[in-house]
């Protein structure tokens, strides 16, 4: 016997279900299952996806054993639905659709109205008594079936503006003009329902002729041929450039094969006793339960969708001020509401989720065409995941899985209203680097941003790329905007540290910080213009658009506490000030995993500290070099003593000393004469001291540890304030938990030379102050080195954390300063699926992790591991430190929940 | 029954032999062996090493079976001398000396004279009829006792120039300053002999006084409490400062520790039938088989050694000029002359090679003191190994093995005459990046160096560091000097593929280019003054110092022949022009690894190239940059298929466009109007894209085949250069050999999408021309995640080439430009053993070559592996290269032969 390919959907004897998507699809499987619980779904079968992988073994032939299936599932079709495809007289028309296992939107082809031909008009406008409807179904079944059955089926590659459609697009509007002529009206107020009967037939006969002329064939009169036609267009675009582009990206198998459903037509364009709708089973957008949906009568789907007439409400609790004119279904037609309100509270028990429902009314009949889980919004998540939990309807597992940890995003910043967003255009692009919405006045430099916000003023910082010196301004604006830098450059750090709207890498912007202005194309800007940016997007909008307010769900934190009963992986966050520890505590941070030292040299208040820095690195001597650390060595204390006791109690990963020096000598004459006089030296000294300072390629220079072993001086001093700090605190009763992390460490015999001064410093302060302070020493996992020599380099360290950015950037040589140049053409062209600075790269990064986890724990075994890197996060990357075994991740305050989230769900997946 | 731990030397039974140097260390084991070929050896005993263990476990304490041991040799000793430690009549001197299984050479302690006491002195003075002689040797034995014994072994730490010895030395100069006042002569004119005996006595007094001052305690006066505080300094210098750093550094265990040699003391300067010399069995420098040393009358080792008298040749045939009018040992002595020679040839064909001979003739009577292999030349080491393998001494294999393979570099380059430089003081270091040695005048731009040259002058181009710009003055200049970069900057990479001399990194000197001045300290240097360079030590000094010329030895490349005998890794050369690759044939490349596309672009006669070059990469649209690209091919086809006919029939790896673009761009003013006006554009636009190219890290910025995803047109105009120029050549019955070489990968995607071009310009080609171009497409792996990913480049590379370079870079996360500014402090920490871009790391970078030859191999078997970073010439990193299974290794041309025989000793070495 040969394999069975097709299954029948209808009334009785369905013979899938939602469990085969599989064989099915995901449209298919549903079809079935929308039967089989006995709702009223246009009958018809399913062409499973094995079949596809046959038809392109076969060179894309019909066997006959098929041909024999389809033609009895079709038998069953007709007699479901009492018509015959093909008879003059009771003509039943097919649709032929795609349906893979995985969603693919929009990738693949569909087919409506099949089986409409000069045997089938006639009878059909006899039953419908509608012959504008007959002729305006064939004219789209012209328009689809030659542009994709005849044309892209066939592999047909027009030039550029010569498609079929568009050529038969043109014949319609032409035939609007003359319209529009007669009416004495303008073209742009000519609808298709404007276009009669007449018209339509007309247009008709030249549709076809047209498809005779561009592709050398007529249009097929034949019902059975144009049947198959549709089913193979929709089988060959599995192995369309679209689809199989999608594939590489999505990483779907091109083994997996699409199914084709061909359905019974139903319309809802048949007059004023059909219509058709979208409905949600609840409110995508807040989650509310209330059953929600758009409906138009006389419509097809797609005028619902399109947006051209206002679409009806589906009751009369959901009515907004927009179609609070209009009639509801409810109101319209209450049986068919309430039927159809039935079947949503039976797909919801059934399928325990939100429906998207898609239904149409034919001739006062109801049909349901599609359901599946609908999409929604971060907020809609939440509340629905929660309510659910409290109906009954799931559990707590479920719960968690229900709410993606990138959503959680939307809950925490403000955002532009998306009505707002969808009337506008962006006129630039960029990177998003900070979420939310923000709107204000371009400045230029940090200074106006600072002066303008003290005014009042809400204002956008646009910059060409911003450096330290930039700090103040961009904490005084309400978002950033520059034209260079990539999602970690510093613009993109800071920004997403503090949970602020930023855009970076928006290439086409011209700034001339000089002259404050910018342009874009030929439009320009000057300082005050107004801007809009959406930050989760990164698309830029003239003028002020309106922000919605970021509600503070009450059910977040509640939802939250559940989370953190299925986690099992630490969250910490990496924050630099009190300020930020202590948002980060409220998110539901473990610990700071990430202090970074140097960020006390800048931004707000950082003068005086900055100051004595540069006399450090100005001093001639090791003496003058160690008086300069003594004064300096007060604020690093009192910084970290500040950061320690806002986290009392939990782990603060305090970093040395990471960037080189260069970075701190003023670089711009004004600021290089001010130290001058301030150091009482001469600004030549100063310059030339920073030009001896530079390097070719800063990242791999001079920095981190290898500052320590070249000025020992300076580890000492910082490593003396750290346990100074604690040693007070712990005097006062608190209990300060500090960890000490060595960065950019390639050998364990860096580690070992620190080791020195840390025991030697920590007997001393012991010695001094009466109390024993507690404190890890470990390392950053930064340099691929340590990631091979791990096994050695915990022999000294007791813990690790990964810097995925730094390991990053030397695992693949990507700078990530000037990643920019490329990663747009390496996304582009597929070279690489994903950013590995937003995300990490598993294949090769993570070989690297791996590694070094289990190297490192072959030493010792209670080696604690973390991760501090950019992607602490990301979910993707939450869920592969997860399954490394890490004992936490650490990110910026604001993702503290996400990681959270993505943690919990990781470990739910793990379970299964 | 206790471990024997004592072993005798002497006339007749002696205990050891050569073969147990592992208990006896190397001096021990060689005297026995000495002994037991019954060679006048004085006879003494050596405590094993393992004693040495047992020594420090047992706290540092002598136990009593180890007396007793030691009392019987002893008393063997005193039995073969006639003579009795201790005893007043006729006392035994004995010497204590360090020995251990490696050679540490000063790294340990010695103390001689060692009995010499208030008992024994009258007893000497009447045997040996000569009291001044005694008290020389007893004012020798305080100095060197207190300071071994008594200070140093105690762990006394003296405050700065407060050590014992100084401060006896000091003595000494006193009692010289007031002979010199009373001969009326300089103190520089008075040499220790001017001492009379009442002198010495006086001396000695002050001596023991000033040792009871500074340590507080008395010089001993019992002959065995002086042995046992011999003996144990000896062991206890093992676990001294300097023998543990240098045991770190060497890898020397501490387990291993010494052995201590006891040895019956003889005397050269007992009067005028004692004499003391050191001789080579053949000349060291030369190779000559011809006996050769020195030695003097009346006169200790020291003396010999210390230059101070000219020492006298040995025998009448190797007298020079230095030494004609001295009386040789075979005119003075023939009989003594004659049984040393015997020795000599005893020794030769016993040890096989090259014996380095300590003797003393102590009143007539020969005596062996020490044999060791003797150090040697290149020159030397070729043609011992050459003569002997003639004279059947030894195989080919062992031949080999002879000569170590950097000693090569010797054969290949003028250097610096040894005697010269032994005279002369550097005055400036730096790190040894080119070998050889130079002189000439000092300029300080390449201009300059240009046109001096031009007018015949030799001239040295200093600079703070040197740039593609510079190429063409540092072709015209014998040497270069910079103050900036490593051992892979940019002047250390030219200099060394031009087998040129140069230094660079010297920080000490204060070069300011633009008033055409350099400074070190406070000597002060013009455009004009005379240097003189070892680039093989990296030393400066001031003035012009004599050269010896590279003499072409004849033997060489017999030699290199025999050598090849025995390779299985096969040798190509990085070459960038015809002229290399025809220097590279010559000596023995099989080959081009690394044809950098891109240096056609630098130097003399790449202006047109350069130009056109610079006018693509400031076109401004993609039909602009192609119009450019056309020109521009004309160069590159002409330049590789020069460089594919001189290397015809050998394979020649051609890498694609590497350096990112801004590298091309003029920086200074002057060149970017000359480039603005011959291409009509203005300046400015010039500087602008300059800065729009600049990156913060090119080294991880847009470069290799990242230009190509970006710029495909690129890429297909090398790509046809390179199989245009192939085809001619086959049109001409030439057999070219070209290699794709793709840099700069870290995923298969990037060779895929270029793999594209490379198969349709192929195509197109081959259809154009008909000839069928063979070319291997390949990929350099230079970033980690390559190497972690090779199993997936090696789908689609059919070669791999290691550019060990930037895999150095990247692994360690360490700019090779900017390393200078802390290697130097991770190789004075012992951070690191040795710089990792001059020998590969085997631990780290070492694991990422080994995963990427396995992965590679694992998907494709037959996969050609390489390597091209400048580690090819480093003997270890060939060594290690073998190991691997590597298929060959490339450098530059003045290395093929060292790395030809670095691979032959790998492959014997494997066999053993």
């Amino acid at each position: 016997m040969t394999q069975k390919f097709v299954y029948f959907f209808g009334p009785q004897a369905t013979e899938g279900d939602a469990t085969m998507k599989n064989t099915l699809g995901g449209k298919g499987a549903n079809l079935a299952e929308m039967a089989k619980l006995g709702m009223p779904v246009p009958a018809g079968f399913t062409i499973s996806t094995e079949f596809c992988t046959a038809f392109f073994a076969e060179g894309r032939q019909f066997p006959q054993s098929l041909r024999d299936e389809v033609a009895a599932a079709l038998q069953k079709t007709e007699e479901a639905m009492g018509t015959k495809y093909g008879d003059p007289q009771n003509p039943l028309l097919l649709s032929s659709r795609s349906g893979a296992r995985a969603s693919m939107p929009g990738m693949m082809e569909t087919v409506l109205n099949v089986g409409l031909c000069s045997k089938t008009i006639p009878g059909l406008v006899k039953k419908t008594g509608n012959e504008r409807f007959v002729y305006d179904a064939y004219r789209r079944l012209i328009m689809m079936y030659s542009d994709v059955v005849m044309e892209k089926a066939e592999d047909i590659e027009p030039a550029e503006g010569k498609g079929i459609r568009l050529q038969l697009e043109h014949l319609m509007n032409r035939a609007k003009k003359t319209k529009a002529k007669n009416l004495g009206k303008k073209v742009s107020e000519i609808l298709d329902t404007d276009l009669t009967t007449a018209d339509l037939k007309r247009l008709c006969t030249n549709f076809k002729k047209k498809v005779q002329e561009v592709l050398g064939r007529e249009f097929p009169d034949d019902p059975d041929e144009q049947l198959w036609g549709a089913v193979g267009a929709v089988f060959k675009s599995w192995e369309g450039r679209r689809a199989v582009s999608y594939r590489k990206i999505e990483g779907i198998p091109a083994e997996w094969g699409t199914a084709c459903n061909v359905q019974s037509m139903v319309f809802g364009n048949l007059g004023d006793t059909s219509a058709t709708g979208v409905a949600f089973s609840r409110n995508p957008a807040t989650g509310e339960n209330k059953f929600y949906g758009e409906w138009l009568i006389n419509a097809q789907g797609e005028d619902v969708v399109a947006g051209i007439r206002t679409p009806n409400p589906l009751n009369e609790e959901t009515k907004n001020p927009q179609n609070q004119h209009l009639t509801s279904l409810q109101a319209e037609w209450p049986d068919l509401y309430r039927q159809l309100d039935e079947i949503r509270s039976k797909l919801e028990h059934h399928y325990r989720d939100m429906q998207d429902i898609e239904f149409t009314i034919q001739e006062s009949k109801l049909y349901m065409l599609q359901c599946r889980g609908g999409k929604r919004t971060g907020t809609a998540a939440l509340n629905m995941a929660t309510d659910m939990l409290e109906e009954g309807l799931i559990d707590e597992q479920t719960a968690v899985m229900r709410v993606q940890p990138a959503q959680l995003d939307e809950l925490l910043h403000p955002i532009i209203s998306p009505e707002a967003e969808k009337n506008a255009e962006a006129f630039l692009h960029g990177l998003p680097a900070g979420p939310g919405g923000a709107s204000g006045k371009i400045v230029f430099t940090s200074a106006d941003a600072v002066a303008w916000a003290k005014k009042g003023e809400k204002v956008i910082l646009v910059r060409e790329e911003t450096n330290p010196e930039d700090v103040e301004g961009m904490r005084a604006a309400e978002a950033i905007l520059t034209a260079r830098g990539g999602m970690t450059s510093h613009a993109a750090l800071v920004a997403r540290g503090w949970g602020k709207c930023c855009i970076v890498g928006a290439g086409d912007a011209k700034i001339e910080a000089g002259t404050k202005r910018m342009s874009v194309g030929a439009v320009k800007f000057k300082e005050g213009d107004l801007l809009t940016l959406n930050g989760t997007k990164g698309c830029v909008y003239q003028g002020e658009l309106e922000m919605i307010d970021a509600t503070e769900n009450p059910r977040f934190q509640g939802y939250m506490q559940m989370v953190d009963k299925f986690r099992t992986l630490g969250v910490r966050t990496n924050a630099d000030t009190p300020e930020d520890a202590r948002v980060a505590r409220q998110f539901g941070a473990e610990g700071i995993g990430l202090f970074r030292t140097e960020h006390m040299f800048y931004g707000v208040g950082s003068d005086e500290a900055l100051f004595l820095l540069r006399k450090m690195i100005l001093s001639k001597t090791i003496d003058e070099r160690k008086a300069a650390l003594d004064e300096l060595s007060v604020f690093v204390k009192r910084d970290i003593k500040a950061t320690l006791e806002a986290m009392d109690d939990m782990p603060v990963t305090i970093r040395l000393l990471d960037p080189p020096l260069h970075e701190f000598v003023p670089q711009d004459p004004k600021n290089r004469q001010e130290l001058a006089t301030a150091l009482g030296i001469s600004p030549a000294q100063i310059k030339k001291r920073g030009e001896s300072l530079h390097e070719t390629n800063p990242m791999m220079g001079h920095r981190g540890v290898r500052l320590g072993i070249t000025y020992p001086e300076v580890t000492e001093m910082q490593i003396r304030a750290i346990l100074e700090a604690a040693a007070e605190l712990k005097k006062d009763g608190r209990s300060p938990k500090p960890e000490l992390m060595v960065p950019v460490t390639c050998d364990v015999r860096e580690l070992d030379v620190t080791k020195v001064i840390f025991d030697r410093v920590r007997k001393e302060v012991q010695q001094q102050t009466g109390v024993e302070v507690h404190c890890l020493y470990g390392t950053m996992i930064e340099i691929p080195r340590a990631c091979l020599l791990a096994d050695r380099m915990a022999k000294t360290a007791q813990f690790f954390s990964f810097g995925t950015n730094d390991l990053t950037q030397m695992c693949f040589g990507f700078s990530r300063d000037d990643v920019g140049g490329f990663m747009n053409d390496y996304l582009d062209d597929n070279v690489l699926e994903a950013d590995p600075f937003q995300t990490i790269d598993q294949d090769g990064v993570g070989q690297l992790v791996e590694m070094a986890v289990s190297k490192g724990r072959s030493t010792r075994p209670d080696l604690k591991i973390g991760i501090c890197g950019e992607q602490g996060g990301d979910p993707a990357s939450v869920e592969f430190c997860f399954r490394m075994g890490l004992n936490y991740v650490s990110c910026s305050p604001y993702r503290v929940p996400i990681a959270r989230l993505a943690a919990a769900q990781a470990a739910i997946k793990a379970k299964k």
